[in-house]
């Protein structure tokens, strides 16, 4: 027996995952199933895939690849690696790739779904969280970008954020490579050392908001060290050529023309360059056509998105509107929202060019954002709790419950011990029960019921006025066949 | 470049793995929703746990005890042992002990999603599959159990089986527990072996509806040879006490009264089987007064269940309804839910007693029997597909896609290369629209659109007469401005 206390397992969540209770899960459903409205009417089709794919189809595209072999779920079954996916982006392209011959193309898919991620959890940081993607696959024309841009808009506005409180903001790849390249940044006789230089680029421009401009001009030369002492690698470029890329980030004009004039000078020289803003320029006219202007949808120079695999436009939706941090500072949400193009994903199976663009929203902070605006969450059916006052008469109690049920009400008989009547009171005002039903021998004899406003209980012991109680009676009395009619007039359905 | 193909990763889902595409997609979801309904208004509340657990915490609690190391994912991270949940109940019993100070008790709770198996594949049977769960947590009277029974014929009728393709069936482990202990078959000097001969047996009768009375028979002696060679290990009971339990399984009798009768008898001098057969006759009585009789739930002694922590009443839905199988016998569906009270789960954490029941659906093998069924499924949304004549004015095009939407339609604009009309056409049928847009510059210059009603041209094609294309013409001219009015009028909107 000594030894019996270290032999039970502990009860908790391995670290960095949680449980959902109750309205977190149905919020989240229902705002899911107001986005997934959205992207249905714009032609897009679900797809679910499974939670594992083998570690070879899924790839190495997370933003860190510094470690590469990090950040995913993977074990090694009969000679397999298999992982859990970290994106709903690497399964499209595998998909894609699977079934190429028999999707319609282009091909509009929705997903929504959690993903993993091994990584250090952290306050509000989980290992397994929502992701809720649209994206075409094999439209090459940047048409496909600005529909995903309005959609990403509609989207957001169907969940919940008003417009005003959102900006969409655009860039595209092609333009900072066409300033790299101008630049004279990039070597293209050394395309592994290029590549490597041009990540550490990307990711140190993402970064700005958190590092702000000396952080980010650190990366840019030779490395950062962070307050608690470690050290960051930087893409070791001279100063000068530091200065071009701040440069190309400042870019941003209080019009989207001046915007495009900046950029189209920045690039002068660079094929590449050029055809990127000529594609920023699209973008923001097709969706100024349609109704999606500068309040909305705006052309951002520092807007590049860590993960490597973006080829040409890249977007993100950023919330406006101002919270208080952890510690008490007042600062924009942030970003909720974000993707673009990648040519290159479906390649990597089939060796043929797959153009594919699409989006990804974070939807617990979205949820998190819809939350820190205020949104009420949908008002909670009331509940009716049938109480056991003889336990003998538990089918007539369990009939009561079936009647209001049968009248589309949410109803349920107490099952825990009823010895003692106080726990089932307090076991209906755990549970936020509008209503308790109370039918005790005498009540039986008599054909009645009692039925008890367990809200307008709590207002009288709040100190509601002797009107109040008039007006409202904390308890009433009725005839037990008309159970369902009072109960229902009282809670005005 | 001689080794590039063997570079490639291979696109293909892992084996046993399987990706679901559009209707599959929302056809459960529409079920699950239905289901979720039905639980809600029993007063239970969603609960989303990780898909991750510690190995401990979840248990080896898979029917094939055979194997306690097999049929979980599993993997080591930084020394804990971690698994994919290979259901529903596990994690529910870690919640139970792990929030037991702040969740009501009784705890109603639903919950739907994967789980995972790392089982062996076969046709049909796949690694990860949906569950969806109601459970009663800290109710300790039969009263619970019939609810869940109650609860799963509304679950069953709102998911789309008609009443009357459909039985429940319940039983109670402890009237089994009792027939052994009457028939001296169970040595309680020995309770590592009674568990070991117990589970034994309970598997047998689990297997009757696949193996026949024969079968089970020589799995309740020294075993049994199966058709491929392999050899599973009995229960090493002599042939007397083999008969008794065959003579358990086969106590159903026409009425519910006499099959409780029966068993009464069987189990005389065992005071645990007397308290089971009371238990069954509360059960039925509770269903009787709501309504539930023998055409929906039977007492049926043959019922087991495979799992090894049940400690009372069990219950099994099944379908009663013939479909004809891979081999082209014509045979009854079979179970999709089953369930029970497992008194114990909780227990392990806390070392407290901790009564709880519930029941799982099977949600591919219901989805499965609503196609067997014949259930159409919802009418797809009809899709509207706008064509691209002049790709200078793709912004026209998607003017015209946003106003159908903003009219609640659902509608897209070709982003394929639109060089080819044919390529349009094809990519319109392919996706089954229902119309098709075309404005082409003479169009546009007269202010006007076709619109080409697919489905009639179709039918055009496959020989419909002079009349029927009068009445429905497959293509129609209209104002540019009327043509949401128009598109509506066609779609019967």
């Amino acid at each position: 027996m000594a030894d019996r206390p270290t032999r039970r397992p502990r009860a908790e969540n391995p670290k960095g995952f949680r449980d959902y209770f109750g309205a977190e899960v149905t919020e989240r459903a229902a705002m899911l199933g107001r986005i997934a409205e959205v992207y249905r009417r714009h032609g897009f089709d679900p797809l679910e895939t499974p939670a594992i794919e083998t570690v070879e189809a899924l790839g190495k595209f997370l933003p860190d690849v510094d470690r590469p072999n990090e950040g995913v779920f993977a074990w090694q079954e009969e000679g397999d690696w298999l992982a859990l996916r970290y994106d709903l982006t690497a399964p499209l392209a595998r998909v894609a790739a699977q079934y190429r011959n028999d999707l319609p193309s282009p091909y509009r898919r929705y997903a929504m779904g959690p993903v993993w991620r091994n990584e250090k959890p952290g306050p509000g940081r989980f290992r397994q969280f929502y992701q809720c993607d649209a994206d075409t696959v094999g439209a090459p024309s940047v048409a496909a970008d600005a529909e995903i841009c309005a959609m990403l808009a509609a989207a957001l506005e169907a969940a919940g954020i008003a417009r005003g409180d959102y900006v969409i903001r655009v860039n595209n790849r092609k333009v900072l490579n066409g300033v790299l390249e101008v630049a004279g940044l990039l070597d293209p006789a050394d395309p592994a050392r290029m590549a490597a230089e041009r990540g550490i680029v990307l990711r140190a421009i993402d970064k700005i908001d958190r590092l702000g401009e000396a952080g980010v001009r650190a990366l840019l030369g030779p490395g950062r060290r962070d307050e608690s002492g470690d050290f960051t690698k930087g893409a070791g470029l001279a100063p000068e050529a530091a200065e071009v890329v701040m440069g190309f980030m400042a870019a941003k004009a209080p019009s989207g023309a001046e915007t495009v004039a900046r950029l189209r000078d920045l690039v002068r020289g660079s094929a590449t360059g050029a055809e990127g803003v000529d594609e920023l320029e699209t973008i923001a006219a097709l969706l100024d056509a349609q109704g999606l202007g500068a309040d909305r949808v705006q052309i951002d120079p520092s807007v590049v998105r860590g993960l490597g695999y973006y080829t040409g436009p890249v977007y993100e939706a950023e919330l406006t509107f101002e919270v208080t941090d952890d510690k008490g500072r007042r600062q924009q949400f942030g970003s909720v929202a974000g993707g673009g193009r990648y040519d290159d994903l479906v390649e990597r199976f089939t060796g043929q060019k797959v153009p594919a663009t699409g989006v990804s929203i974070g939807v617990d902070r979205l949820l998190a954002a819809l939350r820190a605006r205020g949104a009420r969450p949908a008002e909670a059916e009331p509940l009716v709790v049938v109480t056991v006052m003889d336990r003998e008469r538990m089918a007539d109690y369990m009939k009561m419950a079936a009647e209001l049920r049968a009248a589309g009400l949410r109803a349920e008989v107490y099952l825990g011990n009823p010895k003692n009547f106080g726990n089932q009171m307090k076991y209906a005002d755990r549970r936020g029960a509008a209503l308790a039903i109370i039918e005790g021998s005498d009540e039986a004899a008599r054909g009645v019921v009692q039925i008890k406003d367990l809200a307008a209980g709590a207002a009288i012991a709040a100190g509601a006025s002797l009107e109040d109680w008039k007006a409202r009676p904390a308890q009433v009395e009725a005839a037990r066949d008309d159970l369902v009619a009072t109960v229902s007039r009282i809670l005005g359905r």
